[in-house]
């Protein structure tokens, strides 16, 4: 199990101040009681009440049904709860006794392939009341995200991961609902940040043409889709507003952590980088976006590895090598004793492995063995070595150079240099974690100053929590969305050029890398003048 | 059961012609094939297409769904079917591969209290394709509509009686389909006619307060419900149109009447009644509507006199009787022998037994008799006497009482004489089948230029299918409804004292009555010049 610390934006993040107006709204009303001289019917009366403060409101059909009984029971005071339908138009989704304004919930939800988070927030104040963690239900049926895209090819096996997927987020819904006092139906609205295919599989789509050229997605802005014809258990009338993707492998977690970040606001030249089990790149400032998706490739999620594993406790999650006794030091997830290395873990032994000359810059050990022992049989709670294989460095040099060869061909593409970038974010709960310098040292973030980088957190909640919140954000992230050129690298020689080219530490070209450098020649590993080993 | 000879609109009335702007529309649209360079999601290139031509449109999740696989089949040549949500917003219905558009089909309905008559209408054309009758389900949990008032206050006896309808509706839906080789999804949209109650019922909303004052229904206008929320065997999205009512009394069917009547856009003063279960009286020209209803009690529907039946084979529909010889002349519905009398019969007979000299103008029978044999035993399908009876008598006087006091009260409100009265316009199955000149010797009707007089016939059903297919109507029903002012009888002692002074036949001034005073007077049945008996 996850623990139900949700991180959400931490550092760094210049954000003003968000003006609510949330997917849904309460207002309390006060109607005229009927006589025989204002013998209005109880729907028109309400609805031409709510006309007057807010325009035409749409009643369904199922909250008709109530509403005489609610208006009698309460004296004609009530508080109504409206959303919007796709349309924009308002329709009323709730009808209760008396002023029950300051009880007004929602949820924003990050559905990532292997973890899924869902917030409670109050949308009265903005503020999240608790927070609920755990794997994906999917996971079950495959841990990689093509596996699923096939499963969710047939009608059976969409049906399957729609449910699991459903599951998880009811599972989730009651354990915070019941923390927090808060009934079901209360919950009159969610947002949610995820990437492509998971919006697919939750809503349902056959995301079988992701995968295949010319990479057609179903769709990339579903709009609102209302709780109950998805099944999540809340308010059945809840709008569930997905945020838009930009296509197959730039998705709405992408264009949340855009929208977290504030980069389409900014006159600076900002670079957006998601790495999971795909790398995303966004490039751009409040002028023009750009961005693409490398198949970075699963090599830093869990189970790719040989000794790899998820971010749980036993986890190798730092490690560091002294240089002169080669011993290893290291922690683990909660201190007790390691079973495997999670990603965090696995970039600081590359980057500690090149620093203290056991691996070339080419990945490869110098003295031709094929594994490195991190943690010796004797320490380890299953009793066996853990340890970083020659294959694994492979799999790590290969994502690696997938990030570089997509960040150069952007940075080509508009004419920019490395060094012209003013702001990089780092987004996901995997950047969260990792070390910055180990990330820097092996290449995977460019060697930038580093007041200019700023981790997110988990912006794909984060931005969920805002478009809940706010129709301006929701308003930006579909300009978002439509603003982005994306470069399909499936598609490109170019790209595949420049990654054969990358598959250095940290980088062909060292002059990328200035501190690196530095590192490398302190210790002895590389001449001055010498850009190649 | 029905034939299904479906009465609409027959004499008289000038309508310009409609123009076509169904509920629902067809459109075929030829979408440029995806590729790299043109990546765009399958549901977001169809939407911006159509927004093109039509602007913003909302896809359900079902429809979304499905998009892959028709585009794919259809190599990108697709019928889309358009419907309005509630707001007015485009939705996307149904998608279809290929041109469809000559296969577009509503439905026009009217639910009585007593019998449902469903119109298949070809919506490219607007014209009837098939008509499908039968009693509502409902009566055989009461023929009157306060039983099922009362019945309907309960949610158990709810779901019944709107089960009820929607089998009948389902049944005879299933077969003009059937008969006219249209599939169930082809069906894209419905109108229905029908007073508040039979609204209220089929909605499955709660109708316990139409008949409490201060009478309040749950709504007036429901405006658009998806089929499939309704449970009609349609395509599930089709919306549904009932149009709306006025008040608890003045339902639907009656502002279908005067929208067929077209008498809400004349310069003319115009008179509406309809008699049924209730009378409904609408007057008033293009300026101003003024609307009534009485509670005219159910004496001209089946099963109410002693001999009273429904207009079915056997039912004695048209009576004369020799003033000299007292001989009875009567024909029965299909020729058959008589098994009852229907309300044209009825009120034939109590013409013809005042122009006969056989009750006097208060109703009675001269010679003390307490009944009249209108079809002796040996004649009979019974083997029984068919009769009239004195209470027969009073029930119709009550009757014709309550609508002269109801009409009497409209025209003074207004300071209108009843011959200014320039149209008078007879709306319903029972109006259609009456006898005009014996409704104007019992004083039911108003004595007017019979060339001032015209019938409607089902104007409900024609009502429904005027708004099913132009948004003009839709737009003028909701204004008739809007702008009618209706009067509360139930707490008028206006209304009390009129309907207690005109219990004479055809009523208390004969100068209001000047072709059946001179009938009388014929008849040497009245002094010239006297104006009471």
């Amino acid at each position: 199990m996850l623990t139900d610390k949700g991180v959400i934006l931490v550092e760094g993040v210049n954000r003003g101040d968000l003006i609510l107006e949330p997917l849904t709204r309460k207002i309390y009303i006060e109607l005229g009681e009927p006589s025989l001289n204002d013998n209005q019917a109880d729907v028109d009366r309400l609805v031409a009440a709510l006309r007057k403060i807010l325009g035409p409101v749409t009643v369904p059909l199922t909250v008709m049904r109530r509403v005489p009984g609610v208006l009698l029971e309460a004296g004609w005071r009530v508080t109504v709860t409206l959303g919007e339908e796709a349309s924009g138009t308002l329709i009323l989704m709730d009808l209760e006794p008396g002023n029950t304004t300051n009880r007004h919930y929602g949820l924003a939800v990050d559905i990532g392939t292997t973890t899924v988070v869902v917030y409670l927030v109050n949308m009265q104040n903005g503020q999240i009341m608790g927070t609920a963690a755990d794997y994906n239900g999917q996971i079950f049926f495959g841990e990689d995200i093509l596996t699923r895209i096939y499963l969710g090819s047939t009608p059976d096996g969409l049906e399957q991961l729609q449910r699991a997927i459903l599951d998880t987020l009811n599972k989730l819904i009651k354990q915070l609902i019941k923390k927090h006092n808060v009934e079901a139906r209360e919950i009159s609205a969610v947002a949610v940040g995820a990437n492509t295919t998971m919006v697919h599989l939750f809503l349902g789509l056959d995301p079988s043409r992701i995968c295949k050229a010319p990479y057609i997605p179903t769709v990339n802005s579903p709009g609102i889709i209302p709780a109950g014809q998805l099944g999540l258990q809340i308010n059945p009338l809840a709008p569930v507003y997905c945020l838009p993707s930009v296509g197959s492998y730039v998705g709405g977690d992408v264009v949340a952590g855009v929208l977290v970040s504030g980069l389409h606001l900014s006159p600076e030249l900002s670079l957006f980088v998601d790495i999971g089990t795909n790398g995303e790149i966004i490039m751009g400032n409040r002028d023009w976006l750009v961005g693409c998706a490398g198949a970075a490739g699963p090599a830093l999620e869990g189970g790719v590895a040989k000794n790899g594993m998820r971010a749980e406790p036993g986890a190798v999650d730092s490690v560091r090598i002294d240089p002169d006794t080669g011993k290893v030091y290291y922690t683990t997830i909660d201190g007790v004793p390691p079973v495997g290395i999670c990603g965090s873990g696995l970039v600081d032994c590359l980057a500690e492995l090149l620093l203290a000359g056991i691996i070339d810059r080419s990945g490869r050990f110098k003295d031709g063995r094929d594994r490195f022992v991190v943690v010796p049989a004797e320490e380890s709670a299953t009793g066996q070595d853990i340890v970083i294989t020659q294959a694994d460095i492979n799999n790590l040099l290969r994502t690696k150079g997938a990030v570089n060869a997509a960040l150069e061909l952007l940075l080509e593409s508009v004419g920019c240099d490395l060094s012209d970038i003013e702001r990089f974010y780092v987004a996901g709960g995997f950047g969260q974690y990792l070390h910055l310098e180990s990330a820097i040292t092996i290449g995977l973030y460019p060697d930038l100053p580093r007041d200019r980088m700023v981790r997110l957190g988990n912006s794909s909640g984060e931005g969920a929590r805002l478009v809940l919140l706010s129709k301006q954000k929701r308003v930006e992230a579909e300009e978002i969305a439509r603003n982005i050129t994306y470069f399909e690298l499936n598609a490109s020689q170019a790209f595949m050029n420049k990654f054969v080219g990358s598959m250095f530490l940290p980088h062909t070209n060292l002059d990328y890398f200035p501190t690196v450098k530095e590192k490398l020649i302190q210790r002895g590993l590389l001449y001055p003048n010498s850009s190649v080993t």
